[in-house]
């Protein structure tokens, strides 16, 4: 479905005839070449009123709370089955303001391109940003490209840090997370990062995994909306996965979590991809997932809302906050084991966002 | 004097004891390793209480216009005479924003790190951070730090995002230039560029040619504050020169610019540097500078002004807005010549910034 979604975007926005095929570092030069290939379709792509204003900043009117995330991403491979770094980008700045109770507003875009890379790629890079800010309700207003020699670099790098105002019924702060708070995660787990090593390492399933990398602020705001300060915390478990989220969580904190191995969603697929591989899918990145610390009272009705969610159709319950062993995650096994959950030791799967 | 600075400030913030040298795949992992980086001086060092919150993104309040920015910085050497990688990516995206008219406030700060990277010199980018923001007065609010394989990056490349509210006096809109303009820049021209190329080219001189990167805001605010709207546009001249952001004006503003050579302030080593590769200073990259387009009646009161502070003091007017040739840059000779200025047409200093 993603993949055909990438396919109609690229219909609806052809790349612009150019007469060069590749980036080459006089377009990071600041002069003629820089301003020819923005001026070649990039600022038309991404048009609006603040970012055509072409200044060295943009000019905002903002008023009140406001989240601000920065994010750089250098994925590899840059094309993956269910999306690219271009979306990825876009996703992961937008999904960390949501984690702060913000909608989304307005981001910047800040590539690093290795010299040799392809318009083409280039172009379809800039296509799906255009999308996801669309899917998101988010505007590119500033940015900035530079281009590295060939050998400095690997093909394209992203940043994008972002601005949204905070939901006046947001208070998500992890001093509010009480003994007895609900741990509910929006999806199945493991996506993302199996979606890329089955790249890498050339698995093949009898269905592609596709990486989970989407826009949560919507399905994030609605709950907000309806449960304020219920929600006591939100966080997306990206690199290190839940499990060095959630011990992160309670070291900071000072809390105890139990968590239920058999309630951890996962796709069957993603599972086999996993013992395949020797991986923890516990440790293994998401991009279209969040984690919500939920009051104990309400955490049912978050649940129920968030599964009427395309999003959070595989939401569940994973494990709770506890009064014993203040800054330990507990993973209760199947068959009744317990077993102590530490953060990502090393590196697992490193380029993974 | 830079130098000493620098020396100064590594002794007042010695580099913790580590059981490592250099940064690894796994600090950039997201889990133990990159907790252990953040945890052993990252935090402490650039501490205030909205970065020590530690959440996805940072929790401000904003109220009213503001101006946002970013910028990816990738200067090859990271250290050069005057300064580093991370003094300038700091003093770039505080640039930015005052020359929106706009007082920096908050930073975001994005690493790219090579595998292999000596930890000292991850330190040494920090304390320059850390003190540039004591001299711009912004906070780093929230950060992303992420590792490359080596020979899939170079060394380091940082990104910084800004934002700060726009001073109630400004109108900084190139729509506000006018006939009768004077154009005037803030200091002497092509040494940052120039820094970096006699490192690069093993240049000797009886002294250092320097980096110029500072920042300008206190400068410039003062400005706006005594002179509001009679200062139309700012912008400063980095990747490109003052010919490049010169010509762009020109042609995006549909202005005629007359400038004249005489007039342009450059240090005689800097020149005889520029002479001796071939380089036409024009085009070389600066990072302490601004220009700014002003009311032919402020002038100049403007110039005045700007010549007592110290990031002034060799302010000149190079240049004025004419109604003849719209779009074009006409740069009269100190004996009578002209020459029409176009754009950098290729790549002269990559990696300069």
């Amino acid at each position: 479905m993603k993949e055909n979604n990438n396919i109609r975007m690229q219909l609806q926005c052809p790349m612009p005839k150019l007469d060069f095929d590749v980036i080459t570092l006089g377009h990071g030069s600041g002069g003629v070449l820089t301003n020819k290939l923005l001026d070649s379709g990039v600022f038309d792509l991404l048009s609006n009123d603040i970012l055509n204003k072409r200044h060295d900043g943009a000019f905002l009117e903002l008023n009140g709370k406001t989240a601000f995330s920065t994010d750089s991403f250098l994925v590899s491979p840059i094309f993956f089955p269910g999306g690219n770094i271009g979306e990825l980008a876009v996703n992961g700045t937008v999904n960390d303001l949501a984690m702060c109770g913000a909608t989304p507003k307005y981001l910047s875009l800040s590539f690093i391109i290795e010299e040799g890379l392809p318009v083409k790629e280039f172009w379809d890079i800039l296509v799906a940003i255009k999308y996801a800010c669309e899917k998101a309700g988010v505007q590119i207003v500033t940015g900035d490209t530079k281009v590295v020699e060939k050998g400095k670099g690997d093909k394209i790098f992203v940043n994008t840090s972002g601005l949204g105002p905070i939901h006046p019924k947001a208070n998500i702060s992890a001093k509010n997370i009480a003994v007895g708070d609900k741990i509910i995660i929006s999806g199945n787990i493991a996506s993302h990062g199996m979606a890329i090593m089955s790249v890498r390492e050339g698995l093949e399933f009898d269905s592609e995994i596709q990486s989970d990398t989407t826009n949560l602020n919507h399905t994030v705001i609605k709950l907000i909306d309806e449960f304020g300060g219920d929600i006591h915390l939100l966080t997306d478990p990206t690199r290190g996965g839940v499990a060095t989220v959630l011990k992160e969580i309670a070291q900071s904190s000072e809390i105890g979590i139990d968590l239920f191995q058999k309630d951890l969603p996962i796709d069957d697929q993603v599972a086999s991809a996993c013992e395949l591989l020797g991986l923890d899918p516990l440790y293994v990145a998401n991009e279209g997932l969040f984690i919500a610390f939920v009051s104990e009272a309400s955490a049912d009705a978050v649940l129920e809302r968030l599964r009427q969610d395309e999003k959070g159709k595989n939401a569940r319950i994973i494990g709770s906050v506890v009064g014993d062993h203040p800054k330990q995650v507990i993973m209760e096994s199947g068959i009744g084991g317990k077993r102590v959950i530490s953060m990502l030791p090393g590196e697992q799967l490193p380029r993974i966002c």
